[in-house]
């Protein structure tokens, strides 16, 4: 009922339709499109900005497990993610106010009605946290990276039945590709021992999946809600439930170790590197809900995976497989088809 | 030149396209398609056959390996399939001369013009053949089989070269996914060794994919050339090259062999099915190439390669590995995707 209602109300300022739409209408017309084209080079941005800050940060993660430092509560580090998101949330603010004044649409002040729905997504986050520690005992972490790509599916299931959004058959087919391709791309001579996973694992991954595609749809949800409302509010919201929840998880988790070995133990130069790039990312995925939706952003973090892969190359003498060329190939061909498969809609 | 005149002699006459689009037009009447449902169920039987026969003669090679029984040589076997596939022609003609009487159309007798083209795809196959030999001193087994989804590929390219018919950008996409998807399905823990072949290597896997690219798309434009013509007498024709110049190849290669041990040595039960399989799938491979086009034949045999890894598991206890699963589901979209891309052109 919730999400309908918030599907209804975002109908005419989903800007995604509104490119696709007006962009055709405009080129039979032969006028220049100015609003669509700011619009068009924003969405571009934000998502090369994920695209960018999602493969920085996978780098960042092979060198601080080669350096041999992972020794920080992975809870303190999130916990200050969001600290951090939520400070540079209301810097922009601030320049906001300073340059345009205080309107209704980026006050920060809020009503419980707006304000209510805003720890679902950190509460779901929390949740699924808490089962990854769980998961191991049933999928070694080779196979829970191959499993962690049911997210796209269930990304593209959960955006088609709660954003009510429709993929066109072949954008469909695309998104399948999508997650055939990347988990080609991950193949190694390990990868079918995830064939083994007990059924117990199957559900827990599925689980997740379903966990971390409902939370990223569900921003979505909230943040094209009210579409005039300034991002960075939302954002601010957001990021408050987010140390609210990662104080739980704190306590939950870490509770011994933080009391009895400090917050700040074992953070490095990589840790402090990391926990900037995972802030500026996450802002980067706000942005790209708000500007464009989860399909682009799924694409976004595939595309950073392939990324990545490369990069490594040169910076740790990586060798790339044979599967990771297929895979890649099926993802090229998976965005050339959802970019023409919107066209044919 | 010659191609050039094949094809527009051809224009009128090609099942494929009539197809497409007297079932566009006749849909839009809402009128029932008596002639086109018969050829579009001819299409389906001989491509469907060509799939059984295409896998079982995997499963013959598989078994015929197993039973460590692989002593005769290839080439007089060779020369054996050719002489079944004319016996059979003749057999068939033989029938329809009793039915319909001698005809134009399927009468043996022919023209130095209609039949000085009919040796060319068995020179092909020679030398491709011959190649075959010299390869494995640059690329070993497994990374052979790697390289022949390079088919895939040079047979699409030639296939609108050649014969100058189009396939939808989505259909492309397609042909691409299916060359990934086959490649995939068959990767194994040694197949990165692929990755180290040499120049010299990757120039003759190259060469041997055109030639049998070639080969295929030639031969469809000589029985495509005159449609109303039996296939029955075409196939004889060809066949009858077809023997002369394995005739040549077991000079070339076994003569010493054939001599000293003679013409059947080595031939068990195995090799008499394995025979018989080919005569038949090469028969098949001519009425798809009369029915239908390269196009149905290759995503024909991709099916069969997929099918007989399923069919082993049962017969041999093969495993089948997270990669055939992934390169399955790609081939699948393919297939999907070549159909829908046949409507939108």
């Amino acid at each position: 009922m919730e999400y309908r209602r918030i599907k209804d109300q975002d109908k005419d300022g989903d800007p995604a339709i509104e490119d696709v739409e007006s962009l055709r209408v405009k080129a039979l017309l032969d006028v220049p499109p100015p609003i669509d084209k700011t619009k068009w080079k924003r969405k571009s941005a934000v998502t090369l900005a994920l695209t960018f800050l999602t493969s920085s940060q996978a780098i960042l993660i092979v060198w601080s497990k080669r350096a041999g430092r992972y020794e920080y509560s992975v809870t303190t580090a999130n916990f200050l993610v969001e600290a951090l998101k939520c400070t540079l949330s209301l810097a922009a603010l601030a320049r906001t106010w300073r340059t345009e004044g205080v309107t209704e649409d980026n006050r920060l002040s809020t009503t419980v009605d707006e304000v209510s729905v805003y720890p679902i997504p950190a509460a779901l986050y929390l949740v699924k946290n808490l089962l990854q520690y769980y998961i191991f005992a049933y999928v070694d972490a080779p196979g829970y990276q191959i499993l962690k790509n049911l997210n796209i599916i269930s990304t593209g299931v959960l955006y088609r039945i709660i954003l009510k959004k429709k993929l066109s058959e072949i954008q469909w087919a695309a998104f399948i590709l999508l997650c055939a391709g990347c988990t080609t791309a991950q193949l190694n001579p390990s990868s079918d021992h995830v064939l083994q996973t007990s059924f117990m694992g199957w559900m827990m991954a599925i689980v997740m999946a379903l966990l971390s595609g409902f939370a990223g749809v569900y921003t979505e949800a909230i943040i094209k809600k009210r579409p005039s409302r300034n991002i960075n509010v939302q954002n601010f919201w957001l990021y408050v439930f987010g140390m609210a929840f990662n104080v739980l998880a704190i306590l939950i988790q870490d509770f011994d170790a933080v009391v009895n070995k400090g917050f700040f133990h074992g953070y490095s130069l990589i840790t402090v590197l990391m926990i900037i790039n995972h802030a500026l990312s996450g802002i980067a995925v706000s942005m790209v809900m708000k500007y464009a939706d989860n399909i682009v952003k799924v694409y976004s973090t595939s595309v950073a995976m392939l990324v990545t892969a490369v990069v490594s190359v040169f910076l740790f003498n990586f060798h790339l497989s044979l599967a990771f060329f297929l895979g890649s190939t099926v993802v090229s061909v998976s965005i050339y088809l959802h970019s023409i498969g919107k066209l044919q809609r």
